[in-house]
């Protein structure tokens, strides 16, 4: 059996994700379909808007096989990072191809980028160092980097899904991995055919709209399968909530208020004295938001600013993180699958380097523990009963369907 | 100028302190009563029903002319550190007597029962380890070792102001520290005398009374001054609540859902693997007082966890603590004052070894930035405003009246 992998966070999964899988299937002609999805921290530094048990279940209702979780660790990084966590995973699982929307459209453009890019990394990292000593942030200072040694020419890397697949694409074929990279072109948001998948709108647009209105409008729902809304529906009729920023920020300050400077610094990717610029701040901030713009600066892009947050909030430190990145990934956690999917399992399990687990254990590898931390303060939110019930999916067999 | 010292904590400030305050005065001819009272955080591992500077106020309103904070590294401890930390600062301010309330009321009953303890030192010391070893509470073990070398033949050592006292008199006496120290009887709980101090009941009936009808009923008014009732109902106006463990559960369950058995582990009295067990017992907690019931155990007292609990949510470390007790008392911190305690400052000020601090600042001792730590917990309860709004007092001039 042939299997496609997908690099998803699905918060929530839309229409433009269901076009996503379809044109993946036709395009790799994969039997099987495997999905690396973030659990409860994405990679722009937010939580994810219903559990990852709700959002797997959707998943395999819309096409995927199996659901992979994309650790933590990796999950709420940079793209380069995020891409390492996600490709190795999926070659672990024995993908032959990986397909990914991206603006460019065309996979050859993101092959001779990398060639150019390989040829002239000295000259690429020399350009970086020095728009990032200039103050720049990290994405700013990539893209100036990128157009100074050519690459712009090739592919646009001013737009953000050809970032992120050229992070695949350069993983792939700087590690050697024997992985097909495909890419379909991205559809426009507000793009309509409602003989294939109905109106399309970005997921950032549908988080905006959910919490501004505290409901699913008729708008919302025409740009999502009827799983997702149920799964929306269902998710908040049982916690109350859609998780946002917002919901945190009791607990964000309270432990900053706590922690010092030392303290601080140790926390992942908090960098150059930010640590005191997030004590001063705490003091002044009313809301997650107000927080945010109080320590946004040049150097530091929003996203980067709610990754260091998650990191915050899961008190994830330096070197828990170095301790994971100095080793390859020791496992594949599945969080879902269908008949399809058992059966792909069935015939690759043998042939795998690594073990596939499926819930948190005494015994557990550490990265999974990591992921166990990251779990249980993103349920922190919820009634202490509530908090047990659904931190004990993680401890339950696989979501099928 | 003769001061006398006294030891509160003035949760609330009742009519038996008043009575407190008045006795003292008489019976050491003092003209300036210097009480050194808990901040943030009690000896019993309990947030003060109302802040400092609330209590401070009362304190001077009823007759006490200077308020001196007690350190939260003393002030959240057994009785030994507890009484460590207040005569020690006592001493520094210069006070000639200090004056407790005990059940025995007999001076000479602590100083001939502390004779007995120094001559069998070492023979008590070798009981309570045993005891301890055999699995039994400090407190317990205390008693039993106290009865086997012959102490409660002097004085009744099971009662618990009693072993407060007798810890001052053993720090006056073993430091050869010039304090004389005196006693007066405490009264009964449900005394009453309406020509001296009204109905006396004790401050943790007091608390039980008001958290319990979340209102100041008459039975309680009768018990307090004025003072007090004022204070408590502007504080609630304020703020919309009276401290207690319930209103920290959230930030507990958060925090040590996030932290590893080994941080924990650092946590100050956390020992013996206890840690395990907080984080067993999270999981499982619905309120603060399941969490504590499902914790105690005969080697913990009740009183003991509840300081775990404080020094995990203040984010206090054994190094921490150690690194202040390995000195002697850096400074004295003044919340308060009236005009006589003024003019008693203006004499002794010259004379004192160490300074006396009112405020917060950004030079301050690491002493007092634990402090301001435990006051950041303590009112992270608050809306971000108004914590910002209390936290302010701290960086203030003293309260006077």
């Amino acid at each position: 059996m042939k299997a496609c992998g997908l690099v998803v966070e699905y918060n929530p999964l839309h229409n433009g994700h269901l076009y996503h899988i379809n044109r993946a299937k036709k395009k790799s002609n994969a039997h099987c379909i495997i999905a690396i999805m973030s659990g409860s921290f994405l990679q722009r530094g937010e939580p994810a808007i219903i559990d990852k048990f709700h959002r797997t279940k959707v998943a395999l209702q819309s096409g995927v096989d199996i659901v992979l979780e994309l650790p933590y660790v990796y999950a709420v990084q940079n793209s380069d990072l995020f891409a390492k966590g996600a490709i190795h995973s999926l070659h672990a699982i024995g993908v032959s191809d990986i397909c990914f929307g991206s603006e460019s459209g065309d996979i050859d453009e993101f092959i001779s980028s990398y060639h150019i890019f390989s040829q002239k990394k000295t000259a690429f990292e020399q350009a970086l160092q020095n728009f990032l000593q200039k103050g720049l942030s990290f994405p700013r200072a990539s893209k100036k980097a990128f157009s100074q040694v050519g690459l712009t020419e090739q592919l646009n890397l001013t737009k953000p899904n050809n970032i992120l697949g050229f992070s695949y694409v350069k993983t792939i074929l700087e590690n050697n991995i024997n992985i097909q990279p495909l890419t379909i072109e991205r559809i426009d948001a507000d793009y309509h055919d409602e003989n294939i998948v109905g109106t399309i709108t970005s997921a950032t647009s549908i988080r905006y709209e959910l919490f501004k209105n505290n409901l699913l409008t008729s708008h919302i729902k025409n740009t999502m399968p009827a799983e997702t809304k149920k799964a929306l529906i269902n998710y908040k009729r049982l916690t109350d909530v859609w998780h946002q920023w917002e919901n945190y920020f009791p607990f964000l300050k309270y432990r900053v208020s706590t922690m010092s400077p030392n303290e601080l610094a140790n926390i992942h990717d908090v960098q150059e004295g930010l640590q005191y610029r997030i004590i001063e701040t705490e003091k002044e901030a009313t809301s997650f938001e107000h927080w945010m713009k109080l320590l946004k600066t040049k150097r530091y892009t929003w996203t980067r600013l709610q990754r260091i947050f998650t990191h915050i909030l899961t008190n994830t430190t330096k070197e828990e993180i170095k301790s994971i990145h100095d080793q390859s990934i020791p496992y594949i956690r599945m969080l879902g699958f269908t008949k399809t999917g058992q059966k792909y399992l069935g015939q690759i399990k043998s042939d795998m380097g690594i073990p596939i687990i499926t819930h948190f254990s005494r015994e557990q590898p550490y990265m999974l523990s990591l992921e166990e931390k990251a779990s249980k303060a993103y349920y922190s939110i919820l009634k202490p009963k509530l908090k047990k019930q659904l931190l004990n999916q993680e401890r339950e067999r696989p979501i099928t369907v």
